[in-house]
């Protein structure tokens, strides 16, 4: 069943989520598939789809109650528990991601870092200390951590996902603009700032 | 013609290119179809698919020419001229995409700057002044900005999305997790990095 949801499914479950968040501190209690599905830019077709995945959730004519299908997404993308991240790369990226509060209010914590510097190797930044990047697997496994997050240059992409993978995570957020080879059973999203850019002058004059 | 296109087909076409780019470099002459798709999670049929838009650039049975594919996809998303982009929040994130190179590297250039904190208003920082953000139709129109990065609080995204639509911005990157209300005419990104990983979490045991 898994293999057949298309990841973009995925990604807008996590998108009407956070839309339905933003409602219910509104408190708004009902909302139309028409009002969800604009909201992140998508047709109320295309969302109906989405969640058909997983079951029926909306009242026909009616519209979708806000707590109940937050209650529903959340269970749907595990997101119920508090996830240990590693951040791999403390350079001028990745630094900015420690300091950004975004994910430990969505449930996910950085609680270990790593870099190949040995001048950064052993300091401490906002309380975490900087591992070796060779000590991957000894660190991930004892913290039990699953997701990676990678901000290094990208020539060393690749070996770094490498040892990621073997060091045990299973999913990976990649922020370098390198495509990464990884094998069946690992997740990878990559955000590409440049890319995002690039498809909007697309649209210019 | 224009919007028949879907957005997703131009996000993939700036993948193709980094990768594209990339593959000139190691000096990568032709390459099929099935090997570029590949390299961007995508099928072989939907990269015809997204290329065909815009006519026929391959020769079957050999592949696409590396670098002719590179120069007609940089004319299809005009990339062939650098382009000036404004930053308004000039907090945590929008400091460390200041400090980020990838922009300038792809033709970006960050020239200036914008926030409401008087503490910062009228400091330099990477050598660009930071402006008032009541100032934004006079310095846009000045500097002829058409791209704005939006990295200030979610509680003030609409007002300042607003107010830079109204001071003649034709294209934001939206680094808030809000939903934006825009006009028709007006192309928007979102870059959420907490629903990447959201979106992570689902395959984790």
């Amino acid at each position: 069943m898994k293999q057949v949801i298309p990841h973009d499914t995925i990604k807008r479950l996590a998108l009407y989520l956070r839309s339905l968040r933003y409602l219910a501190k509104k408190k708004v209690e009902v909302i139309s598939s028409q009002r969800l599905a604009e909201r992140i830019y998508a047709s109320p077709s295309q969302m109906r789809k989405d969640l058909a995945y997983f079951g029926e959730f909306g009242i026909r004519g009616v519209g979708y109650n806000v707590k109940k299908l937050i209650a529903e997404i959340e269970s749907i993308l595990k997101l119920k528990k508090k996830r240990k991240v590693a951040l791999i790369g403390i350079g001028k990226l990745g630094t900015a991601l420690l300091a950004y509060s975004g994910f430990e209010k969505f449930g996910f914590r950085i609680s270990a870092l790593f870099d190949n510097n040995s001048g950064k190797i052993g300091k401490k930044i906002f309380g975490l200390k900087i591992e070796d990047i060779a000590r991957t697997k000894e660190v991930l496994k004892r913290e039990r951590i699953k997701i990676g997050i990678i901000t290094v240059p990208a020539a060393d992409a690749q070996e770094v996902t490498d040892r990621l993978i073997t060091s045990g995570i299973k999913a990976i957020l990649n922020f370098t603009p390198r495509y990464l080879n990884i094998p069946e059973g690992i997740m990878i999203n990559t955000v590409d700032m440049a890319i995002e850019l690039e498809s909007l002058t697309y649209y210019l004059p």
